[in-house]
């Protein structure tokens, strides 16, 4: 099963500036071999169910492991079995509908 | 790595009516023995991470097997190294500060 | 315009624990008289449009005032206009289908 | 009080294919004069506070009126006192960190 997700990890208990974890769930999301990009409020991935929530858990641990004693995540995820649908596909069927 | 999860599992392209989906996800967790607290906008769920997200992609696999041709699902998740913290423990925390 | 939120305000910057930050913003929605139920992840709050999005505002600046220099905050808000709904009806449409 | 906000607005009773609410959106946001940048699950947003959520209101009337009987948002908005910071500051801040 195929996700497009958008992903938006938060460490608490770290201070006020969060990015050098963001920064390494980025690395793990290339370890992973995924497909992703930044935004300002998160990162898209796109891929197998599995791969992508395998690097979540993924993202949570290095995270801790870099001292973050808190995560708190949010996570859109969505799949559809009418159709494949890329990342890139969505953006284009909204700025040329 | 225990997890407190928020799900919101959103069907689309089956109506305006999306109830049925919702009370068979409440089948999947219970099927999955996970302790969950229905809300006015979502589950909360708590348990280990590799046990409620294998729940999450089981409702997916069953919303779309009752004929939803697409999934928006939007999730939080919190996970916490510095100490263990039970649904309940949250609440208590806020209305006894 | 009616609205069904889902609110879960986490203030950044001030330590692992944020139940008096959350605690505050419940006074907030008491002081606005509007319907509100505390979860393990949020709360769901039920009211106008303009009363709804205004208490969240008010929790914004009130978590500021306690000293948090950072807040991201997820929010879910559902209107419709095909039928009025209760937080209460969404809550029995799933458990009496 | 500025905000960075990440909207993801999904009509609901419409059949499976949205991208024409979505772009409407899109429109709202440019009639606002607000910046913001569409992604593969949503759109950031950046401006003041009741300039951004008047819009948000906007696009809930809009697409209402387009037909929608019921809507489902997902919103995560970003508020700081401690420094100014840019949709762009925040993705930079993540790749040269």
């Amino acid at each position: 099963m195929k996700v497009i997700m958008d992903l938006c990890i938060v460490p608490m208990g770290v201070g006020v500036s969060v990015s050098k974890y963001v920064a390494e769930c980025q690395k793990v999301l290339q370890e992973a071999g995924l497909d992703h990009q930044l935004h300002a409020y998160g990162t898209n991935i796109e891929g197998d169910w599995d791969e992508v929530f395998a690097a979540v858990k993924r993202c949570h641990e290095r995270v801790h492991a870099m001292g973050a004693p808190r995560i708190t995540t949010s996570i859109k995820v969505g799949t559809r079995t009418d159709r494949n649908q890329t990342m890139q596909d969505k953006i284009d069927s909204v700025q040329t509908p």
